[in-house]
């Protein structure tokens, strides 16, 4: 439709520029593309050896191909460019701690998880939600990084839903909003003899809470605050203001809440309390009152025309849903 | 914890093998690794074109390099292997449609979506989340596939949520339920003055509806049905038989869909009802009414202990909140 050279100044631009200017910012716009996580493993001379990445890709059907990447510094490089052979274990939408854990280099990884023996000799992750038994068809050199291409020998496929990453966070995976409630569940229960041809308490609830969800993040963004700004803000009033404690609470990457808190840092929201522990600082708990205000104040406007007695039956349903 | 090289006998394989014996049952294990979606564009020679990837892969930081594969079937494979350059879209989580749209090959593509012109003449689509600006680095032969690497001349970060792709299916994602309510929004309005401490409607809905929906996906699972088998089998049962339709309808892969009525008609579920158009036959008429028994089940015993003018009243806040 647009055909003009020059930038829609509608467009929302966050951050732009020449990444070798500003890495951090970078790797933030590389963040916007959502990634499963995934685990390389493999037995290096009789140790077991693994790593958390999110680099996977799938390359080719015949020959079944796939490829990862490693940085140049990792000191498992040598051993898994040289190895011959590695394991790709998908991981499941609860598997955040075992991502944690083969996120950076630490004693015991495999003894703090159930694995078993692949065809190849690499452990495999009991509780995957894929295998993929790979040789090294061939490695290439990119910039910092190593790429391996693997030569998938033999796949598992296992029941379960893929842990996402995503702007820094890890997410799960839902429905799209755009399908249709008929399709997603059954919408009606007029076919079991009522009447009412009233939708599926589920269905109703699911629909709810995505319009809910939505119309939050776009009035929390007037605010000049993304979710991840907000969850950071939240766990500093909570009392957590170490970089460990705020990405293994927040379900975080380090790097973004480094990020978050040199932003913050620079709009005099925090200062830093002693060494490595931030606190909010006045300004900061300003804005911590005004995120909460606004979010009561969304919370009415979402709830208006319905009555105070509506309103506490609701409550009722929720909390009992929550301990049924 | 487990050192046995025997697979343990409680992990639910789905399928396994070797990838070159069935390639469809390959994909669905690859396609366990939750992705974004990116549209590739380029200016060919004056003409621009595009389409629709999920093989994007992040490589290296310093220098700024960034990968993607191409079929070498594609008609635009040398366009794309040979010009040098191309900008990487990374789409919204809205932008469904989009990914449709470059996801085959069709006359008129850039008519149908805003963009603008990057520094290196290639389009930028307005509504994405990142564009990238590459120039080639190398390109890399791996089986079916070639894989391009780009070196990031400019980037931008845009505002929104990223499109996921993940089993075969559209999604989108949503913060991780092991997040503490805290976290994600604040849970007490008890600074504002209200002394009753109830968390805010909107973290209950949210808790409320992860919880009922995680229990729903392994109710269904009881019946030998997916997420994606259960929406093939709502579709179906609402007349629409072709896979475009399904496809478009269900916001799945065409292959998911394919793949999906091939495991129907050997189960007896469906018949070919005229050429590329299925219905569901007895059998599958009957597997639908389970399912929806088995739904109607469900919320039962999710809403146990609620009584009925609770329920009434929590689907009238639910209704208003759909509204307002």
């Amino acid at each position: 439709m647009s055909t003009t050279n020059e930038t829609p100044p509608s467009l929302q631009i966050e951050e732009h520029g020449d990444p070798l200017e500003d890495s951090r910012a970078f790797r933030r716009a590389l963040g916007q593309f959502a990634t499963g996580v995934s685990v390389i493993t493999m037995n290096h001379e009789g140790v077991n050896i693994g790593m958390a990445v999110n680099s996977f890709a799938a390359v080719s059907l015949e020959p079944a191909l796939i490829s990862w990447s490693i940085r140049n510094e990792s000191r498992n490089r040598d051993n898994f460019a040289n190895g011959g052979h590695f394991a790709v274990n998908i991981l499941a939408s609860d598997q955040v701690e075992t991502s944690a854990l083969f996120g950076r280099p630490q004693e015991g990884q495999f003894e703090q998880v159930p694995w078993h023996e692949g065809i190849l000799g690499d452990p495999l992750l009991d509780n995957a939600i894929a295998h993929l038994e790979c040789e090294i068809d061939s490695t290439v050199e990119a910039g910092d990084h190593l790429i391996l291409i693997g030569k998938v020998k033999r796949y598992a496929r296992l029941a379960g839903m893929p842990l996402v990453f995503a702007q820094g966070q890890y997410r799960v995976s839902r429905e799209h909003p755009r399908l249709q409630l008929t399709t997603a569940a059954p919408l009606s229960t007029a076919v079991s003899g009522d009447s009412s041809n009233s939708p599926l308490f589920v269905s109703l609830l699911r629909n709810a809470e995505q319009r809910m969800s939505n119309m939050f993040n776009s009035y929390r963004e007037r605010l000049g605050l993304d979710g991840t700004g907000a969850r950071v803000i939240n766990l500093l009033d909570a009392g957590i203001g170490t970089i460990d404690g705020i990405s293994d609470e927040g379900l975080m990457h380090e790097n973004t809440v480094e990020d978050t808190l040199r932003d913050f840092l620079q709009r005099g929201w925090i200062a830093e309390a002693s060494e490595g522990v931030y606190a909010l600082s006045a300004e900061g708990i300003k804005i911590r009152a005004r995120l909460l205000e606004s979010a009561i104040e969304f919370n009415a406007k979402r709830l208006e025309g319905v009555s105070e007695a509506d309103l506490e039956a609701a409550r009722r349903v929720l909390n009992q849903i929550l301990v049924n």
